[in-house]
C-alpha cells in the first residue's frame, strides 16, 4: 500500500468526482499498478480532510467501472486496466496494449446489454440495403439528423410515450452525453438541479459544459418541488419514468407539481431523461412528462442504447417549439454526429414495424429475466426486500441485518460477481439508501442469472456479511 | 422585397455570423419564403449600421450553402429550403416536409465528394464481417475510440504524415466540429487565433464552446508570427498543408517560426488541421507540422470526411503526451461518439492495406480531375490565373478585368453552377482576395467537369461580367 498524494480543489467539481478522476488517472497511467492496495477509506479521508463517504463514493464508482476490486480484509485493490497506457512510458512505436479485462464472471452493472437479443439478421439485411441502394448518403446529411429518422422517432414517441412532437422538434446526436452537453450550453448561465442519488455522469457533463449544478435529495416520489425550490436551480434534470438508480416512478401528482414549478418563472425547464421507459412490465406506463406539459417547459431526452445497443451511439432530444429558433442559431450549423447509414437503417427498421416487434421481444425477454432474478433471489434469501422491479432493467435489493451494502458488493466481488451499492450513486452522505444493492440484469442471460444468484447466495449467506 | 429587422449585438460573435444566422433562421422557419428578394447589400448595411462587406460575407455564406441564389439585376433571392420547418406552423402530426433541393446542376462547393469513388464493395464486405463475427461490439467500447482503430490511425499518420504519435495519443470522435469543441473547452480561458480568410465554422465552434477568437490576416506564406503576436492569442488554429481556402502551403521556415513562437510561453499551442493532406499531386508533401515539433506544442486534427466520406462522421485528434492526463480528467469519461461497427470496419480496411489502396486510387482520380478542370478552364479563359492547384481538392481562379468575384459567383449561379468567392470566407473587409473564385472539384465526375466549365464559359465570357 502506498501513500497517495492527491490535490483537491474546493470549488465547483464535487470532491468525490475529483478523487474518482485522480485515482482513475493514477491507474490508467500505471502509477498505481494492478494488484496494489489502496489506502483504507478512513485513512484516505483523514489524509485528504474529506468525509469517509466522499472517499467511499469515489471508490464505489471506480469499483463499478472495473478499476478497483474489493478484496476481503484487504480493502480495495487495483485491477488490470490498460485502455489508456501511461503517457510517458509508451514510445510512438509502442506495441498494442491489452484491452481492459474484467475479473468478474457475472456482471450486474446497469450499462451492459445481452448481445444475444440483438436482431442481427434484420439489422444486417436493412443495413446492406441502405449501403447498396443509397450511395448519395455518403455526403453530408441534414444537420439535426436525417428527416426520415426524425420522423420515425417522433411517430414512435407519440405512439408509445405520448410525447407531443413533430419531426422538426427532434435532434439526433451521438449519445445522451453529447446532447446533454449542448443543452447545458443552450442555457449557459443557468443552474441545473440533478437527482441525488443519480447518474453521476449527468452532473459531470453539465459542469464540463460550464453549467452550475446542485444535487437535490429525493423523497419517495422523486424530486420534490420543495427541495428543488431550495436548490435555487432554474432547470431540473429528472428521470420520472424510472428514477436512476432508485427505481421510483414519479406519480402523476408530483409531475403536475413540477410542471407548475416550471411555469412559475421564465427560464425554468424540466429535462426528462426517459432512458429505459420502453421496459415497463406490470402495468401500462404513465405517459411521458413531456406529454403532460401544455406550457412547453419539458426537454425530452431518449436513447437507443438500451432498446438497440450502446455501440451505435444514437440518442435524441425533443425540443419545445419556442426553443427551436434559439437552438438553430446556436447549434444549427453543427453536422449531425451519427453515421447516416446507421440513421437510415434504424429509420427503416422503425418504419416497417421491425423495431416495435424487437421491442416487444425485448420486453418479454427482460420480464422473464426479471422474474427469474427475483424468484432466485427470494429463494436464496427468503427475507430479502426488492424494489424498483416493475419497470426498467435494474432492481434494488436489501437484506435484513445488513445496513451497509458496500459489504455485500465486496463479498459479491470475492465471488466474481460485479454489482454496486445504491450509495455509490450518492454525491453526499450516508442515508437510508446505504443498505441497498443495485442489480442490473440486462446483460445476463437466463442461465447466467441462476448461476450468479448461486454465487450471491454463497457470498451473502456466508459468515460475517450480516450482523 | 420586405424590410428585415435583425437585432445585432456588438460582442464576441462577429456581426457577419449574426446576420448569417438570423437570415438562415428566417429562411428555415419560412418567415422569408422561397423566391423572396432580399434587400440590397448597401441598403441592409445602412439599415443595420454595418459595413457593406459584413452583409456581403453573410450573403455569400448563405448563397454557398444554398439558402440564397443570386439573380441578375435582382440581387439575392431566397431558395427553397425546408429542412427545418417553421416551428409554430407545423402541428405535431405535420406531414413529412420536403428535403432541401438544390437548384444547381453543378456543385463546385468544397464539402461534396464524388460517391462513385467510394469502395462500396470492400466496405460492405468488411462491415458484414464485423457485424457477423463480433457481436460483443454491441456493448460500450473504449472511451477515446477502440484501440484497434486508434492503432491503425497512429500507424497511418506516422507513415504518411510523419506524425510522431502512439495510439494512446489518438482520440476518435464524430467529426472535427465535435473534437474542436472539446479542444476549446480543454483550454477554457485561452484566446484562439484563426486564419482569415478561413473556414468560417472554426471560429463559430470555438466561440460556441466559450473561447475568445481573433481573426488573423494571412500573408503569402500563411499566418505570420508577427500578426499572430499582435493578436494576443495563446493558441493558433492553422491549416499549414493546404490553407483553406487560399490553397497556400506553409513553407518550412514559417513553420519553424510558428513552432518557436509556441515554445516561447507556456500555454501556447498550434492546432494543425490537416483536413485534406492526403491529396497532394505534384510533389512529395511536407511532413506534418506536428512531426517537426520537438516540444509537444502541436495538436493535430484529421478527418476521414474527404478520404472516406462525410457520412460516417469519423475524425480524430492527436494530443501531445503532456496533455493526456488533463484530457482524461476532463473528457476521459465521455463515451466515444463513433459507431463501433464503423470504427472496426475502418480499422480492418486500414490494417489490411485496402484503405491505402483506396487513397492511391482517389489521388489518381482527383489528380486527373484537377488536370481536366485546369485544362478546361485555361481553354475557356486563356487569361485565367489559377492558384492552389498543387494539392487538396479545390483551387482558386481569377479572371483579369474582374475584380469582384461575387459577380462571377452570381453569373455562374444564373447558369446553374454553384461556387463561392474567396471573400465569402473573409471575416473582415475588402482585400486583394476579392477577385478570386473558389472551385472545389471533389464532388464532380470527369464528365461533369467539362459540362460545368462550358456553363462557366457562357457565364463568365458573357456581357457585363468583366470590365
Amino acid at each position: 500500500m502506498q501513500t497517495l498524494t492527491l490535490s483537491l480543489q474546493r470549488g465547483k467539481t464535487p470532491l468525490y468526482l475529483q478523487i474518482y478522476a485522480a485515482l482513475q488517472q493514477e491507474i490508467r497511467t500505471g502509477r498505481l499498478q494492478a494488484g496494489e492496495r489502496l489506502p483504507g477509506k478512513r485513512r484516505l479521508a483523514a489524509d485528504l480532510s474529506v468525509s469517509v463517504n466522499t472517499v467511499d463514493t469515489a471508490y464505489g464508482m471506480l469499483a463499478a467501472e472495473g478499476y478497483l476490486q474489493s478484496v476481503p480484509r484487504s480493502g480495495f485493490v487495483v485491477c488490470s486496466v490498460a485502455a489508456v497506457p501511461a503517457a510517458a512510458a509508451v514510445p510512438p512505436s509502442a506495441p498494442p496494449s491489452a484491452s481492459p479485462k474484467s475479473s468478474f464472471l457475472y456482471d450486474f452493472t446497469t450499462t451492459s446489454i445481452d448481445t444475444s437479443l440483438f436482431p442481427f439478421k434484420t439489422w444486417r439485411r436493412l443495413h446492406q440495403n441502405v449501403l447498396s441502394q443509397q450511395p448519395d448518403l455518403l455526403n453530408h446529411g441534414e444537420r439535426p439528423g436525417d428527416e426520415v429518422l426524425r420522423r420515425a422517432i417522433a411517430a414512435h414517441l407519440r405512439e408509445h410515450r405520448a410525447v407531443s412532437c413533430g419531426a422538426h422538434q427532434v435532434v439526433v446526436g451521438a449519445g445522451m452525453e453529447y446532447l446533454l452537453g449542448l443543452v447545458a450550453r443552450l442555457f449557459s448561465g443557468a443552474c441545473f438541479a440533478v437527482e441525488n442519488p443519480g447518474y453521476s455522469r449527468t452532473a459531470h457533463i453539465l459542469q464540463n459544459n460550464g453549467a452550475a449544478v446542485r444535487f437535490v435529495e429525493l423523497d419517495e416520489q422523486g424530486m420534490s418541488v420543495d427541495a428543488l425550490s431550495k436548490s435555487g436551480a432554474d432547470i431540473a434534470y429528472i428521470t420520472p419514468s424510472h428514477q436512476f438508480p432508485t427505481g421510483v416512478t414519479m406519480p402523476a401528482a408530483r409531475r403536475y407539481d413540477l410542471l407548475a414549478w416550471a411555469r412559475q418563472a421564465p427560464g425554468r425547464y424540466l429535462i426528462e431523461d426517459d432512458y429505459d421507459s420502453e421496459f415497463r412490465f406490470d402495468s401500462k406506463p404513465l405517459p411521458s412528462l413531456q406529454g403532460m406539459d401544455a406550457a412547453e417547459r419539458v426537454i425530452y431526452i431518449g436513447t437507443f442504447s438500451k432498446s438497440l445497443a450502446p455501440a451505435f451511439r444514437i440518442a435524441y432530444i425533443v425540443l419545445p417549439q419556442h426553443l427551436l429558433a434559439r437552438w438553430n442559431e446556436e447549434f444549427g450549423f453543427y453536422s449531425c454526429t451519427v453515421s447516416r447509414f446507421e440513421q437510415h437503417t434504424l429509420a427503416q427498421m422503425m418504419e416497417n414495424g421491425q423495431f416495435a416487434a424487437h421491442l416487444r421481444r425485448l420486453r418479454l425477454a427482460y420480464r422473464r429475466r426479471r422474474d427469474l432474478l427475483t424468484d432466485a433471489l427470494r429463494r436464496a434469501f427468503p427475507d430479502i426486500t426488492l424494489a424498483g422491479t416493475h419497470t426498467g432493467l435494474h432492481l434494488l435489493a436489501q437484506l435484513p441485518g445488513c445496513d451497509d451494502a458496500d459489504i455485500l458488493v465486496q463479498t459479491a466481488a470475492q465471488h466474481s460477481v460485479l454489482c454496486s451499492s445504491l450509495s455509490s450513486y450518492d454525491a453526499h452522505a450516508p442515508r437510508q439508501t446505504r443498505a441497498q444493492v443495485v442489480l442490473g440484469y440486462a446483460g445476463l442471460s437466463d442461465d447466467a442469472i441462476a448461476s450468479a444468484v448461486q454465487r450471491l447466495s454463497l457470498a451473502w449467506n456466508g459468515a460475517g456479511t450480516r450482523s
